[in-house]
């Protein structure tokens, strides 16, 4: 192969003026635009590679500010030296001496980190010729072990613990490869209910969905107790009794208000409670899973879970029931699986955060991978699906039946098109002058 | 009075160049150079107000684009707005429906929010003519709750417990009051043993630390178990049985491995062991504490704790035995009135964390208000002191015999001499030039 040294890495600033029509409101993002950190990296062999970030709005450009920052730990590395040691180079880009002071590991340093090293692993698959998920699947479970920073968690998953599950899930992988081939990953919609949706586009939302197979549905609530119960009880009213309900609060509530609220809403028998309090409070998150465990309600959170730590805790405090991992608030590929093996230890499901934008087509490679090497299990797992801003993308997900199917396209899917990139970028994009 | 309406905020990267004599080096950060993001308010009338927050170099200009970010909610409203609802203008800052996404209320952002609001409480000071100890010390205790968001704390404090601690407090107030005037805070020094520092420097700083009537002496350790037990024997032979030890690891250690590197280190009798792991892991703590309270050593932490939720739980966990609050790291005053109202609450002494560039300045406020108005008490408790880049500043720490003087001039003691805000900017500035 060719030596492939990074020369160059890009950043912009990408924004969707998402807030105009209230997608994606919720009780405490009243108004996102949904953008992106977008960051293309590229060799001296002319190749590329494309990660990027999620973020809401206003705050992209400090984002951008950070990748910038960490641009000179990446620029002259070559992608053999990077993934020959991915331990050591995850490290030195979350613990440089001077820059680990404005996290560590969190926030928008962490939200920086994950955009760059999402293009690593987007070049890493596209040189092997793979997409990410079976660069993954069919990476030697010692190299995988090798990309995971384990400080810090050791006292929950040691290496050797994280190399058995691996390899214990070897058996039957190939037959789990032609399933998810075959049917694809089973999803939900977040599309139908957003908190700025009125009553009438929420029917018809949620009647196309089930029109098109969807059967897992998520409700946003947490503003106002009445509106949730109506919001609620339409929509258990629209999908019947054995469909799927979930919803989510986004942070809205203390610990007791959250128990209190819930319970309130508990005949319309959702089966997870998101978010319901501070993205931090592992402790609160305990209290309220053992609060409504008598309900049949469990407490799923992890979109803004900051690292392996937090996730530790959770898993380790039995404060969530369903494990959201997110793509770009943890620190890219590597991190993720640290949290994918730890929740396999703890026997606690996986079920992605997704949306916003590129998020369904970046988490969608870490679910099919959990799946066939490690869960082996679909019970209560399902990927979120919202059904926006893919036409930005190069490769965009592809939704059978309401189930995610694998992308054939060599690397991480977050190639944006570039008249996207062009027109959307702030402020100087023609999408903004027009707004002006 | 006059309307004081804030008409500009600026913002300037200001760095020392402490990595050359390996000044605040530890097992972490290995080559800090102490920086801060400096934020200049004016009022239509003239009025400055002085705010920072602490950084150690690469990195700054990150939370330089954050307060540049925030600065557009600032700008525009007056004084008076902002404190008759400081609660309501805190949680403007830190709950803006798009950049809460980048944090919430840690990291880069929530950095940036106390170097912003640390300007806004210098702005108050002056106006009334107070240091700002003094300003909280004779606030009426409902304005000082008024202050405070209590979202995500209040299964652990509520509005009315923290009510009742400041109404307790009021009696024998005027006699700390005095004290403090005449005493002075209890101090203890970290500027003898950094890491990087040979056992001949440290001998001397030891020795002059004594001399100067020091009595509590802290030192780094993490590096390498043979060094720290070396450096222990010799500091604790230097100041003798009854002076306090403390150790500090800054982040070093997974957990099993703190219990057993501080387990080796006991016979030098360390009061407490300093950071032993990740500053998110909450049950790491509590099980550290666990085992090594029959060594009767406790564990210290909070200088990387980045908001309240992440303070409720190290109490509610027992998962430290000293707080470690820090004027820059929390959103300002508002958010540390919590924690200490939440400290005191569960009976946990606060020990803030100081050094760097302006932390002293600062944070002597905040240990004042809690002796005079909320603990009560000097048990178990004292301040850092860092005897570095005082003389960069306009009212610099007073320290007598050991022990903080209370500041007299108005203000938070954060305002920076003009001549070394220019020279130190970066990269722009005379000594950055010199350096290249």
């Amino acid at each position: 192969k060719m030596p492939k040294k990074i020369v160059r890495l890009t950043v912009s600033d990408v924004r969707f003026p998402t807030s105009l029509e209230q997608h994606g409101s919720d009780a405490m993002h009243t108004d996102p635009d949904y953008s992106v950190a977008y960051v293309v990296i590229e060799t001296d062999q002319g190749m590329h590679g494309y990660g990027l970030t999620f973020t809401v709005g206003r705050g992209t450009e400090i984002v951008v500010c950070a990748v910038e920052a960490l641009s000179a730990l990446v620029v002259g590395k070559s992608l053999e030296e990077i993934v020959s040691d991915f331990r050591g180079f995850y490290r030195l880009l979350t613990s440089d001496g001077q820059m680990r002071w404005i996290g560590p590991e969190k926030g928008v340093i962490q939200l920086a980190t994950a955009a760059v090293l999402n293009a690593v692993w987007d070049l890493w698959a596209r040189s092997e010729g793979k997409p990410l998920w079976k660069l993954l699947v069919e990476m030697d479970p010692r190299k995988l072990i090798s990309c995971i920073d384990f400080r810090y968690i050791t006292d929950a998953l040691t290496e050797q613990e994280a190399l058995d599950i691996l390899v214990k899930a070897q058996t039957g992988k190939q037959q789990r490869v032609d399933q998810m081939l075959k049917e694809g990953y089973p999803a939900y919609t977040t599309s139908c209910a957003w908190l700025g949706y009125s009553d009438q586009l929420l029917k018809q939302l949620c009647t196309d969905a089930l029109n098109d197979g969807w059967t897992k549905f998520k409700v946003k609530v947490g503003a106002d107790l009445e509106d949730d119960i109506r919001r609620c009880s339409l929509i258990r009213q629209m999908i019947g009794p054995h469909n799927t309900l979930m919803i989510d609060a986004n942070q809205r509530w203390d610990v007791g208000e959250a128990i209190t609220w819930v319970t309130r809403l508990a005949e319309y028998k959702p089966l997870w409670i998101e978010e319901p309090t501070s993205p931090d409070d592992i402790l609160g998150h305990a209290a309220i899973s053992k609060a409504l465990a008598p309900l049949g309600i469990g407490v799923a959170t992890g979109e803004q879970c900051h690292n392996r730590v937090m996730f530790k805790q959770f898993l380790q405090a039995s404060a969530l029931q369903f494990v959201q991992i997110d793509s770009c608030r943890l620190g890219s590929v590597n991190e993720n699986l640290a949290v994918l093996l730890m929740a396999h230890k703890f026997k606690v499901p996986v079920c992605p955060h997704a949306g916003g934008v590129g998020l369904c087509e970046l988490v969608q490679h870490l679910i099919l991978f959990d799946y066939i090497s490690v869960s082996a299990s679909l019970d209560n797992r399902m990927c979120e699906f919202v059904d926006h801003l893919h036409q930005h993308f190069r490769s965009p997900v592809v939704i059978q039946n309401a189930h995610y199917m694998p992308p054939k396209d060599p690397g991480y899917s977050c190639e944006m098109l570039e008249s996207s990139v062009q027109t959307h970028q702030y402020p100087q994009g023609q999408v903004w002058k027009n707004l002006q």
